[in-house]
């Protein structure tokens, strides 16, 4: 677990994308973040008052997150000597980057001697069981989409938004990299050793009280030929009572695979729920989200409203219109 | 490679299916196994003679084999006395556990002191691909279960030897330890990283002759709600053009899943088939595989018939009757 709230690295950031975690945390998590740290050249803004480490420590951040990707997988001598300084000045530090802080021999030695701690989020901290298939109490929702990055964390976190905001008990579960920053928690599944990931998902959702749900974020996709197997676990690890399905309308073929065409709507939803209902009889197809980003607001309602008429199931784009009728064909479900 | 001829180690095996890998080796390497050590409660039985490690040592073995599983991975204080005992005796050790004998103070340091060797099968020696998709040349054939530990490994074992001995190009492809403890190489699938899962198995069978098969060990199932990622990324990775069915009759339950029954061999065709030609649409259900060991022959015989009868596809227990109509099922396939 990582000690909240957070000082959001920037970083030299070439552009707002590069942000991208650290977005995430300002726009899901806004406590989480006392300020934000940017070096000379910085363009991405999280409109987070600016503060040197002492300024942010004195306002009670506890972990420097690097909430911006590095250039060519190198973490530089510039963000180096703010790391090295954030350690000395008592903070842990959390990444989610490829190459981690714990490989790097000067910040593994200062976080030694000053007795902080180096969360690489992309690797497994905890000894996962393997999964025994046992009932569990609460509820739990996974997003499963037709392809990957099609919105599947997004959707999780505004249904989970928009539930407590209702007074409902919820829980976003983390299963990538992102998440686990925003949260401060979760498993890292596409790290996970194969034996282990369903027993990993076990672990992350737990008995609960009977009204909470358990918001799992989706990883890959069922119908991705790289990711499936990561899916799979997910779908009988997680033991969904209810299903998201998540689906970006304007592909032309799965992500990095080009000779792959998406599946349709209906045969996300048949062999999802097939698969599911191993893990829980009960479960459902509740809902779609559909990521309209790349149609304007014309065209993304009447594919909303074709989507919903043809697979007769509540389809919003939760970005555009949050998540509400999302929210309340799980309440429905009891 | 690991020094033959073995001493098979069946510890206190809980039932003769925790013994799957000594089982194995007895099968198809009779000629490497000199004898096997049981301790007490061990519900095991290769039909070898029992030996003590000297008497083992007398008739020449090299190596004792951890021959049996222990679910969720802990090297007992009983088992550790025999395996430090052999090594002081002489004897190298094999193992294909989760928890590695290297990661044993004790073995390591008694492994230095004599000289002798630790073989942890298990570890990937090898940094696998993200699978790519892409069409490979060559032919593939899976066998997918209704549970694990039905028959996949002796069915693709079994179907392997039947197509050399036809001088057919075959490559028995192992996934899983016995496999590699048997053949030599292969991929240590469960202890593969989620995200690789897949590309390991592009890797393991890759481009070849267009008549040529690889025969690749199956894992897990689909509907194991355990390990079905690992038989999902088999599926994908593999993008077989035939599967095979497998099957054990007499099973109350799926293994160490005591809530959950079974599949039909009908559920199973549809849900594999479906799931494998998304990576190869020409993929075929060709046969299927019962492993009848529970079954008198007369039971055996009326139930094979009954399944072929019912299914429309060739039926057999390989081991009680050989593979060929398997084999023959292949070959039709072009």
């Amino acid at each position: 677990m990582i000690k909240t709230p957070y000082l959001l690295f920037l970083g030299d950031a070439p552009d707002p994308l590069a942000a991208k975690v650290a977005q995430g945390i300002r726009d899901w998590r806004p406590d989480n973040a006392v300020g934000q740290f940017r070096m000379e050249g910085c363009k991405a803004d999280m409109k987070l008052p600016d503060m040197t480490l002492a300024e942010a420590k004195a306002a009670g951040a506890q972990t420097l997150v690097i909430g911006v990707a590095n250039r060519g997988g190198v973490i530089s001598a510039a963000w180096k000597k703010v790391l090295i300084e954030a350690l000395e000045e008592g903070f842990d530090l959390a990444s989610g980057l490829h190459n981690l802080l714990r490989d790097e021999p000067d910040l593994k030695a200062v976080a030694e001697a000053t007795g902080q701690v180096l969360h690489d989020v992309r690797i497994p901290s905890v000894k996962y069981p393997i999964a025994n298939g046992e009932k569990r109490k609460g509820k739990r929702c996974l997003a499963v989409g037709t392809d990957c990055s099609v919105g599947k964390m997004y959707t999780a976190m505004a249904m989970d938004r928009d539930m407590k905001k209702r007074g409902l008990k919820s829980s976003f579960r983390a299963t990538g990299q992102t998440g686990i920053l925003i949260t401060g928690e979760g498993v890292p599944l596409d790290a996970v050793i194969a034996d282990f990931m369903a027993g990993s998902i076990e672990w992350l959702t737990p008995d609960n009280d009977d009204d909470h749900w358990d918001m799992i974020e989706g990883q890959g996709s069922l119908f991705h030929v790289s990711y499936s197997g990561v899916t799979m676990a997910l779908v009988h690890g997680g033991q969904p009572d209810a299903l998201i399905l998540c689906h970006e309308p304007t592909r032309d073929h799965m992500r990095g695979l080009p000779g792959y065409k998406l599946p349709t709507l209906e045969a996300l939803r048949d062999t999802a729920l097939q698969l599911a209902r191993v893990a829980n009889p009960a479960c459902e197809v509740v809902g779609i989200s559909v990521n309209t980003q790349h149609l304007g607001e014309d065209e993304a309602v009447a594919y909303l409203k074709e989507v919903e008429d043809r697979m007769g199931l509540p389809t919003v784009d939760p970005y555009r219109h949050g998540s509400d009728r999302l929210v309340d064909a799980l309440v429905a479900l009891g």
